[in-house]
């Protein structure tokens, strides 16, 4: 008998972080063999291209797949799911893994999920169970339904799949993938760091105290996103320090963000924000590691962040609920109670490390279990 | 303000009798304005094109959404079901309803079931909670996960809603619109209905003993329908019964089935079965309302089945788990048991009514409730 | 500087007659690389699964890909060919192919021309500059205006591709290919042929005289099927003697003259008709060249019927004005006339080989050309 | 006999300002009803959501359709045409349009022909049969091989279609509707047009000499667009005239010019440059009308241009061949010759008007068409 194929499906630049000690393990595993299909804005220049950084990293694609149906709002997140499990379904037809594993729960990830699980290939999936806002809390217990296989982050997540009518024995409490990236990394800043990316601004100086800040809108309050962003735009500049900023991502509500930040940018002309599109995994990492305060609504404030240590300010409901270490405070999208959370954060400094999310060794767990488990495809509800 | 709009999206035989009396309650609420979109098999000439029907029975149809991709194997149910959201989306965007219904669990309603979501549309599901083999079973909890309004078919059902995580003020147990139908149905006979829909085969007396049999593929053992259907057909030509037999839906496996019943038509050229593609709701509802035993694996011996004290032979593992009452009971896949099982029914006659999947009134509960109902965008897991 | 990776997309059981010889020289030439697409209704069960075929004939399938929208309409006529190119372009994205080949004028192969002069992959067309009738005849000569490098199959067609503003330098009259297959085959008929295919009907005896009859629809008579084939079973009733009657294929209307064909299997009950499916290139081949007469309206009979001599009768339109030999008469959709026709050309036996569509070495001559070509990707209308 | 419904179909800002008089001219016929669908790039944001402005302008929508796939390269070019088939399809099923007209050469008309063409719906076309170069010379050519009724602008064009083997019975040279906009207007320029579009840089005095860039991809030569565009950029540098510079379209390669402009903005931080998404299709020929030199590759400077007089720089291969009066220079990609060809139009200040591309009357003429022509669905080849 052959190896196992297991086929790993990259949707999006955090999708990438979020899976590569799985990857790497996958590929190291003597029983295992890697698939890699990167699709969807993985493939677009405005995220960075990470289907080249993947490829640099010495990771083979087996196939890319546009899928994003411009349009950046809520008809178009449905059109490029659609047009996702369409293509997914040719690319597992003529790839055959016996596996398939799809990454937390952005909106695309159900599309892996759907044409896996339609297919009769053993769904994996990371991240389940957690709980927070946006289309995101629909979808990730969506996907829980209909994967075979799961990758919890923490205890409270296992528990949550448990409590949904999951089989327990195949509820694998692993950790988070994320944080095997940044617990073996050399987080050493430096300037290069920030002049590798170009982006648009200012030259920041890494080696004095800087924010980051990253607001993805909210899909389940489309429509306010220019509101929800001005409210941050407003408590960054009454705090005056020097900012890394970056895009949000492709979901709906996106444009209504960037408009903000463009409009910010054309007017304000400021001479303290230095807008990025991307980083690798690990500079990211290093990036919020140094940071003296991180600002917005991506997980990686609570996820990465408390493994870290890094005072973070979560802002609006996106991670609402979201189980979290005392490194992150949550305030409403108003711009006096932001400000004077990011203020209290930098007074603070650094938080003491919290493995919530993990240990470090997620990813070879995975690939330890994906090689050994035994998958029936029948599910059923276990109550 | 206005009507709310309720869209229905139909996308199967099966589909259309288990929506039917919402669409009648809807249509006729004051308050409620009944938007439609006919799609997937409900269009196909070989499952009898229900889109006409619907029309002849007085309900306009909004749009009609061809959406099956060809093949009926497990690639291209997921195929259809991308293909499906796409389009969906584009409907959604263009007839702007307030609120969609999914109907219970076949592959193609989870489309339905993400357009809607992923649009910010309330989605309201019917028959969730119940518990199945195949793929529906992943279906059906995946919608329930997506769905914001929940209208269970029975109490335990309703109870594993609740139990999966979602909000009980959002839960309602309505009972199944399905048995709306029946319950206030001339049951009556005549041997008019079997002539009406042709198919192929000799003349059946409706008023002599009759089988019904329809037996579906099994999505998750796909490439063992043939088997499977081979060992229905012995049983029924150890019996030698005159036979009503349906062709099986456009699930992946289908292909099998109908190689099976294609071989034993032109093989056996049996006197005493007629092949039958197609009855109206009403007409299919009289057919196993007077029937000495309907066998094969259709919910329809379970769910109207119980109501009507069907006596029902439940083959192989695609309902199983199924709540049920007495009337039917559940064979593997052996032709000696199935033979059995369906003699032991012959004998037994008609059970009494049993109520546990609804009492007849659910489309005016759900319609009264859609019209009231406060419905909040955002889902999160209740635990 | 590596070989040319030359692929080719196969969608139907036509395209693989018209196209097998190149395939097998291109797959022999040491310059050429072949690549093989395989999608459509070459996929499907009820067209013969002819993937199958193309990999026990040696062809290594690198991709398939599904893409028949159900429905046997115009409406999904057009779907299936939005759906093709959406696929095709993932593949030819991951293959990246130095030359793309799309045979013939069957409405999906416009996707194949699409897909890849949109890319700037060298398009090459065979089968150009002929005329007929049904959306063909548009398919064809828009393929033209989209293809860099031309393979007709006659002088004439060579001169309709020029006078429609087409580089001279890159129109290159080949002959068909699908005249290769039968040049060389040893066409001794046997009974085992008919066995081999199974179908449905009496055994018929190879040995004495027989028709074959192949009916397509023609999809802008699009609703007229029915009536059609009506008028050509009358004929072949009228004359009773045994017939070899193929299934259409998936054009738009095809369901109409299946559905005259299922009728007239039902309550004809003839003991004189045996459908079939399907059969090998070279089978086929085989049956037409010893039949009494071809009748229908499918281009074999003009194309290879001319080489092979074979007694045709051409009904209607779809082939109206395609070049032919003497070996073909039209008539229009009138029994009277068809069995007249039929009659007459069973009388008079087989005709002269004729070349007019090629000499047998099509296909060398294809892959030769291919090896050397120079392309250009911008074109020209050459006035 | 109820009125004949005229379905056109609006992909992109260009497509709207050259079929607007047909529009209007449509709506206002007593025989004719307007039906209106608008998708692909006229619905995104970044080109000035048109679809807002078609609105605005009180023409009713009947459907919107997002097909672009984000990418802008050769692969998803040819994805959004395929996703543009699919739904088009949908949307003529449901509207059941009587004839369809498509506007032009761009890569996602040739959806819309593609699905009325293989629906049945007669297809009128609109400004085929001229010479260009990019993969709109072959979509045009194309379009016409599947179109059944012409509207060709010049005589030239007549004539090319005619000899493409079209029956000259249907091809009516009206002129070009993008001429209609442009005779009727008052042109007098005014500085509030500048500040109605926001855009970005400096502020501009329409009042003072301007020059006005659009210059978009060319997809046959893809890969080169950030050379090409650099020499434009070198040139007006070099000029240093305050400009108006427009974003380019869609069309693959369209992110290598759009970076090019980008970094000039950037590095340069030239003030005499402003940048806008998009001009209402009136305000855009004021804008040119009134400008010291129109440079670029847009088929306005040798259309448009050609009536209003318009000094006009051809870049490069796009507009290759395309028929033209004296207004309008040819170029190469090279920053002295395009310098220098600007240099001379500003100097010799306006031309005179020629009408070889229409005198405003093709709305009008194209509605009296569409109202009484007969149109036979079945195409043939006229050699």
């Amino acid at each position: 008998m052959g190896k196992r194929k297991v086929c790993v499906v990259v949707n999006s630049r955090a999708n990438y972080g979020r899976i590569k000690s799985v990857l790497s393990a996958v590929k190291a595993h003597p029983d295992l063999e890697l698939n890699l299909i990167v699709g969807a804005s993985a493939l677009l220049w405005r995220f960075g291209n990470v289907a080249e950084q993947i490829k640099a990293d010495g990771y083979p694609v087996d196939a890319v797949v546009y899928s994003i149906v411009e349009g950046e709002n809520p008809t178009t997140m449905a059109k490029s799911t659609g047009m996702g499990i369409m293509e997914l379904a040719t690319q597992f037809e003529n790839l055959k893994p016996d596996v398939v594993i799809t990454v937390a729960d952005r909106f695309e990830t159900i599309a892996t999920a759907i044409a896996a699980s339609y297919m009769n290939i053993p769904l994996a999936h990371t991240q389940g169970g957690e709980v927070t806002g946006s289309i995101d809390e629909s979808v990730r217990h969506a996907i829980t339904k209909l994967a075979h296989i799961h990758f919890p982050a923490t205890e409270k997540a296992r528990d949550n799949i448990v409590r949904m009518g999951e089989d327990p024995q195949k509820v694998f409490m692993t950790g988070c993938p994320a944080i095997d990236v940044v617990a073996d990394l050399d987080l050493t800043p430096n300037n290069d760091l920030l002049h590798r990316y170009k982006g648009v601004g200012p030259d920041l100086d890494i080696h004095k105290p800087y924010l980051v800040v990253l607001q993805h809108p909210v899909t389940t309050e489309y429509g306010s996103g220019f509101d929800q962003i001005n409210e941050t735009l407003k408590a960054i500049k009454s705090i005056g320090m020097q900012t890394v900023w970056l895009w949000p991502n492709v979901d709906a509500g996106s444009d209504d963000i960037s408009k903000g930040l463009r409009m910010f940018r054309e007017q304000e002309d400021a001479d303290y924000v230095h807008f990025y599109r991307h980083f690798s995994v690990e500079d990211y990492a290093r990036l919020i590691a140094n940071c003296a305060c991180l600002a917005g609504n991506s997980s990686s404030g609570i996820r990465e962040g408390s493994f870290l240590g890094v005072p973070a300010v979560d802002i609006g409901t996106r991670q609402a609920s979201r189980e979290r270490a005392d490194n992150c405070i949550n305030v409403p999208y108003n711009h006096k109670k932001i400000e004077n959370a990011v203020r209290h954060q930098i007074q603070n400094g650094s938080y003491p490390q919290n493995t919530i999310y993990g240990d470090g060794k997620a990813g070879e767990r995975i690939a330890n279990i994906l090689a050994d488990v035994n998958i029936s495809i029948q599910k059923k509800l276990m109550y």
